[in-house]
């Protein structure tokens, strides 16, 4: 329960942040119309910080990400019951973040006409180059490199350790990001998708589904592999 | 005493760093004129950073806002007895704060014209859309989320802490605080935007008093939600 | 003896990062040319923070700075048979930064034609208005507020508190720093001023010594403040 | 053996963070494409910092730099018998991170034409202004900072010490770094700069091998001139 309630706060505060920056990016007129790349992943890099602060606090161990969770549990780092309760809890999370950015841009959405782009980006990642084949790859790349570096930063809960982990999610995003928007995290991508479709959100666009299966299946390949290579060289 | 004089420096530091770079971004004629947001947020960010340092050093617990005073006092987390040496240390402070920027940047004052914008945005919130509903439920969104994430961060006027406790505030300002400018503490916007309206600033416009209401109450909202939810799953 | 050497070496590389980054900004075909306020603070901000790890490790306090040796002396924080040392430390440290950056910078000094504006703002500090009374004022508050804040982050040269420090420099910078450049050092104003005057640099502007007033009283009576109240409170 | 696999795992995530980063900036339509030189310093600067997390978890001294490496065991500060492997995992991490990321970025490799500039600045160090014998002692002077000041950060691999060494590239670069893209390492510089000679990609430059000896020898001998001051002076 307490794995649950620690993932459940811990994703919400992550999407709440992430997103909620996002927001302020693509819609109009709010104080960071247009803002950077730079803006953007130092954004999600202290959404994620904050996150893992959150979850740790409240007695969950801050995967927050399903491409964390069950790469761990295949290769015996984290128990096989625990898996559900963390999953529950990340997708749920994820959902109720999203619908809270929801309510806090709502004039924000209204003052942005759907003919200046489809907001679902705001919710769900977007390839800067459609290319299937590569989209895949690459999120499997940027989702490998950042399980395989937290797997090297220890116990990542405490201290000032999830500062650290919000610069791991700022550089990947700087560098590995850039090409689709860096999803590396299913609840994150799916559960606020899920929410832009179902929600009634001003000038709404597409969801964008027929390309989901990509911020899906890339991440936890990547964190497979990741995990893999970790137990082989340690 | 002790409270009083470490939240009274704390605050002053935090408003003279924070509205200090507000005045840098507004005026005519600084080295940072027109800075964007990340600009903004992450002084900010810093400027609560050393106000909790010197408060914590002087013997505060580091609050500097009356959204986090009154929720704790009331979820049994801080002595009611501490309460108002606290308040009248942040208000104070935060009014001294913004005399001193005044001083700091007159001849840049004198250098802007009323007909650039008013100046009361460098001391007071000014929402980017303005809907007095929404505005009011953003300033009780990301003052709940601030007081949550602070309520999970421990005690936050130690070791590094207070540079997280400043990364917080710079993640809560790119996210929540493109909607409303995220004043997510009373004092922070009453008392400057009392020194606005008191001292004899060059080429003043409005204090816009008819929107304070919402930099008062949406904080006090959304801190004491976000104190009750905390000790209700702890 | 000690004390020399580490104030030397630390104020070296305070001037080397910190003037090297000025370069980088005002000089034509650099990497960085015309880079923003943000760019130019974290980069003194850092600057500051590996020239007090250098003066930590080779044994001095890591003051870099006279507004902070000074005060402290006055007010019984530091030994006096120190402060000599300390200062001859830093001056001449800041004159040998101030000239390896010449040399780093070479042709792109020669690359800087002087009708493209005054080079000696790399070295030395250049108000936005000229206003000698205010400037006076700007650097008295600004060096208020920085030795202020420092005296009460405890000992600054171990651990991670160099890093704190630098984000100090940092928000200084983007706050109070807007209005003079903030010298808020005189041996970072006045050290490589004379290395601009007496060098052979490309392209050379006046040095401005008509100004120098400003950037070695006003630090000098700030810090006296900040340490007599701090004295007085504590 | 685990000098090697640590040094390897290491330089192969930097050069995948970082070079990842300069391919972002560098190439059409991604996320980042035209980001200034505060993206590129901060993303180099987190490359190296998870760099070294990897690799001092992995079992080596997180060196991830020839540069580092051989001047260390000149003044006996680094045992002879572990050169050899060292370096061996610095070059060959180094290429096969180069590669990952030419994998990464095809997709925006083909869309960028090779008119737009050549592409081997992703990959490996392009000065500036062009002058031999300023490249070189850019390169020298770079390089002798950050290791002078690395030799005063004590053990680097432990704690948050790999963030401060990350801050320290991030400064080297936006102060020294202006001039020659600052190599400072020259696995960094020649493995990608091999892999882009030798690997298929779509609109490649030339691999200007005529440049390479000023990032190879500038930072060799500014990291001799720095472990000998530091040897001289403690």
């Amino acid at each position: 329960m307490q794995g649950f309630i620690g993932e459940f706060f811990g994703t919400a505060i992550l999407i709440i942040l992430g997103t909620g920056s996002g927001a302020g990016v693509n819609l109009k007129k709010t104080y960071a119309t247009g803002s950077n790349w730079t803006f953007v992943c130092l954004s999600w890099g202290m959404a994620v910080t904050m996150g893992v602060y959150v979850a740790g606090l409240l007695g969950s161990d801050g995967h927050l990400n399903p491409a964390v969770t069950i790469p761990y549990a295949l290769f015996g780092l984290f128990p096989w019951h625990e898996v559900l309760p963390y999953l529950a809890g990340q997708f749920l999370g994820a959902f109720v973040g999203a619908v809270v950015v929801i309510i806090q841009f709502t004039p924000h959405f209204k003052a942005t006409s759907s003919k200046s782009g489809n907001s679902v980006g705001i919710f769900a990642t977007v390839p800067a180059i459609k290319s299937p084949l590569f989209n895949f790859l690459s999120e499997v790349i940027a989702t490998f490199s950042f399980v395989f570096i937290l797997l090297n930063l220890g116990n990542f809960t405490t201290g000032l350790k999830p500062f650290i982990v919000g610069m791991l999610i700022f550089v990947i995003g700087t560098s590995l990001g850039t090409t689709t928007g860096f999803a590396i995290n299913p609840a994150r991508d799916w559960a606020p998708r899920f929410a832009y479709t179902i929600m009634p959100v001003p000038n709404k666009g597409s969801a964008n589904w027929n390309y989901a299966w990509v911020p899906m299946c890339g991440p936890l390949v990547g964190g497979v592999i990741a995990a893999a290579i970790e137990t082989a060289i340690k």
